[in-house]
């Protein structure tokens, strides 16, 4: 692949992502995550309540929160706080982080606990819900660990980490971390969530305002995989770092 | 495959489907969508008017609406207008018609109106959604139909059809257009609308606390294809039979 | 009379209705009621459960909710959930419906549990709330009937039928069971519910930016009270029909 | 008559009414009116203009708006602005209080114009909509009235007076203008709107989990138009107070 | 100070104050209080039920709500209930109160209860916050005695008296109770509210588009000393005629 | 003044602060400030536009809106977005911003343009609102020296500094720049902006179910002026560093 993208990517080179652990000091788990320009603030934070409806099923629960700051994005948002309510995007955008999420731990052995991850877009630039997967499921083990450390756990209800990273096809070409321009430009746009054994956790691609094959749909499969590959790993380091 | 299901389907078959065009008298397209006991009111209606954002761009746009009356389901639900909110869920749903709906239509050709689609589910039984997306582009067909008639469209703007389907992993076998207690038992729920060229408009496959592998996906993907190319023959008999 | 109306019926004459029983498979008891053009879907959902303030107190609840599809009407209208209230003619119409209803049953004999009627219009052309309580009546009478059958009521807690139908002045003539052009048309608009016996339950006659004497208050009741004999045998009908 | 009530009215008495005219300072037409211990404060409020939707129809507007101090009663209720929204009961009530108002009223002759009348409840025990119609016509007459005097209304747009009162039946008993203890006992309860010339502007009678006959139905219109004939000698004389 | 102001007063008079209790029958405390043409009902509710956070800790809540009726001012305002929320200046003030009324007050002596303290303005002219903790605590300490009357609290709970007075800058000049005219033209605007032994309860001071020095800040709370000793004076008058 | 404070803070000893100017990419001010454990974003967002009320006046707009990231605080908050509105605190607190930021500009001399100041708390240890205005103050002034760079303005309208610092009284001790256990054990907790010249632009003191004297608010009112010094020296810094 030698084609290069405005910011001078290969089409499956993945932006320069930081992970900065213990971003806040409150949360039990806190990091800020950067993929490039987009930078999330993602916190973990445990609850020895739970929510009426989910009570004494011996079993725990993961929810997770996103917002974005008003000016984290190139015109200034009107707060939903503001308006009252959640937009349809938001909520699609947090359910989809809480499912991911849950994915990959074991309720029943997180005792009858909650998680809450939230996650705070405070500067996009393209693949903030993706960035709050990855980000967010670092948080969580953080404060897992935490809960282990202080022996409320007897076996780690972590099955497997959990990363997303968003694909598409831009100019008819396949490429993956779609920067905000790229994304506006895309005629498809796909984000794959999956776990360390390249699994799918979810799937979704969407046609804007145009359609795809099974082909196309294929190399982005392609693409993503590889590249939630790196994200696990360094999702491991900073979770080694900040459990400490 | 020679298992059979619990209402002695195949793992490839669609439940019987039954579509009545006009079935109310004030909407510009009108259909009820009978996927087994799913039931799906489809309405399309026209507006020479655009929300104020649109204006003035000479294109068109086309709208969707989704809600289940409250007793649609084995328990009742709380209407959402009681409730003063909608629900993740619901927007999530009518999101999805509606960016369905416009991959299959030309804006520009559509004129500076606008066409809103609503899906009320009188009866649920699974694959709400997918029976909205695709009785949705009938109701949505014959007023277009209706339009042309009148002499109001020079051209059709109607790019393709577009159909949905809910496929499935029950009990480790893939198979398609699963009905509620097959939904509420599936390890991998995933919707696939296409267009009737075989194109995808939208993939979404969602591990439910569980994952899947590429072959299940390929599996899936398999069996969808081959019901939308079912559900578009009917489509193409049904508007006929309702642009007269 | 031989004044005909636009429709060719005579000033005393109901519009054709129709009953069908069990129309939707969830709900106790559900049947489709259409007066002429108006049609409405009425179901009861019986619950084990009362609501916190009517708890032991040795008596039940019966409770109605009243809605539009957006399309019902000639004009689509903007659902109240996308709103997010209820208008005060959808208050107005459902606290009358229950009301209504609440007068055809002793609560104590119906015991520690509710019942909610749904009143959905799919399509609207006039009396939408009178045809709500006549239908939905019919839809308690046969969740009731269950309860009975079921072995669940030791004495049928129902006191008698409740119908109820619209009678109004239009172009200084008292006419029975207004259509849309004619309810828009009237210079009053009352409502007459009442029970097998031939007593009220409930009258409510608005002059429409007019007024009205006392003998034209009496030709309208004269008039309602001859078209709820006609409603309540039909409801009897309906009523054994449905609860087989 | 000769049976006595609580407070030793007789079944036909009204109670003590008593009408204080340029209660507030600011609106343009402004009453304190007390119907026995129940005390509302009814401002009448002109604006030169319309709400949008009735703009450039060559007619006026009245619109009424009801409200409870949280200790007009016994128990303290919970103001609607804290929960959010209006209850039905008070969308129900400033409905008819405005319906009532705009009866007789010449909407034409008024012009361009609206006027919101507005009655707060400072004391309630029983008839709050009633003294608010009754009340809300005078200052909204003193409104008009200060229009005329100012050269802004050729002709005066009120047709006639808009009076109301409530009637029931109480242990079998029909009576008049009922207080608290008496409506909560009552069997039915029934309002009746009438103008100056005895015509009705609107009859809501309804059955308190009771029904009632067409004679007992009689009886209260009777004792109802007796009582109205009195309140509007009482406005007469506060208009006139009022308007100077 | 010879310079007098609009209405005649020199600049360390109040405007003329009447103070009427009992004025509503239902409260524990009722009072009209008139600043001038300022008139707020200030009633204080007692309940035996505290909210469920404040519960089992052995002692009460003092709570305050504010409003406005819609015509209390020159041009008439939406009501917060219609618009389906409280404003920020609605909020900012009524925690004002509340927080006021509970620094004069000895929440453990009050027993585990709670005194919910409504201050509805009727007519403004400026000063409504200052006269509604003034008045609101007339109302507050006559349901105080009300207890000790009935022998519910052996104690009486009540600190000191708390009142409330505004002082400003206007065309340079130090002046205390601000009519409308004055307050809408302030440089500043201050509230300050201080207990019967000349302590600060709260110092409320706001540059109005302008910023004020210590020297005029300290000006400003000679003014409001000295009206506070009077309006602490009628309050002991009122409650004590209030108490009876 | 030697006794130490839990973190050997001398009383009058401000926290440690922090300031980094272009915090975030897409404002057109932004800034990040510690006071201590205290962290706040705070951006300045220009608009071309003004709300409808404030057009053609002649003059801008400056207004502030605050949050706090639900997991800022020790225990997590529910997201006002979440509960769908603000609460009581919120608006007073971004009304003071405004309020504040506001005093120090010429609002004619801005020109009819918007600036948006937001303020979101990403930790919290007392003090979030005097941050808030510090901080938003240098990143109005960075955002306005943007627009006179871009020769938008012809004359700077920022007439002076404002700044904002904490004081209190604990333990009978009147110390600043409290911090969150200070701030809970205070009995006078008071906020005090001021401009460069020493001049108030707001004090707003309150007494925690406590009172105050004189002697007390002048303590307070001493430290305030210190501190307000020191803070004002830093913002030049940063505002000249931000502005290159």
């Amino acid at each position: 692949m030698e084609f290069l993208r405005e910011d001078s990517r290969s089409l499956d080179q993945l932006r320069e992502a930081r992970i900065i652990t213990g971003f806040t000091m409150h949360a039990e788990g806190s990091v800020l995550i950067e993929m490039g320009n987009t930078k999330v603030i993602c916190t973990a934070s445990i609850s020895e309540k739970l929510p009426p409806f989910l009570r004494n099923k011996g079993r725990g629960w993961v929810t997770a929160e996103y917002s974005m700051l008003p000016r984290a994005t190139e015109d200034r948002n009107i707060r939903e706080a503001a308006k009252g309510k959640l937009s349809g995007r938001t909520m699609e955008i947090q359910r989809l982080i809480g499912r991911s999420l849950r994915a990959c731990i074991d309720l029943e052995k997180l005792g009858e606990r909650s998680i809450t991850v939230d996650c705070d877009v405070i500067q996009a630039d393209g693949g903030t819900r993706t960035a709050s997967i990855t980000g967010g499921f670092i948080a969580l083990a953080i404060a897992v660990n935490k809960l282990i450390a202080e022996g409320k756990l007897p076996e780690n209800p972590i099955l497997s980490n959990v990363a997303a990273i968003s694909v598409g096809i831009v100019g008819d070409k396949p490429m993956i971390d779609l920067k905000y321009t790229e994304d506006a430009a895309a005629q498809v746009d796909m984000n794959v969530i999956m776990n360390a054994d390249g699994e799918y956790v979810e799937v979704q691609g969407t046609g804007e305002e145009a359609t795809y094959s099974r082909a196309e749909l294929n190399a982005m499969l392609d693409l993503a995989e590889q590249g939630i590959k790196e994200l696990v790993e360094m999702q491991n380091k900073a979770i080694e770092e900040g459990s400490n």
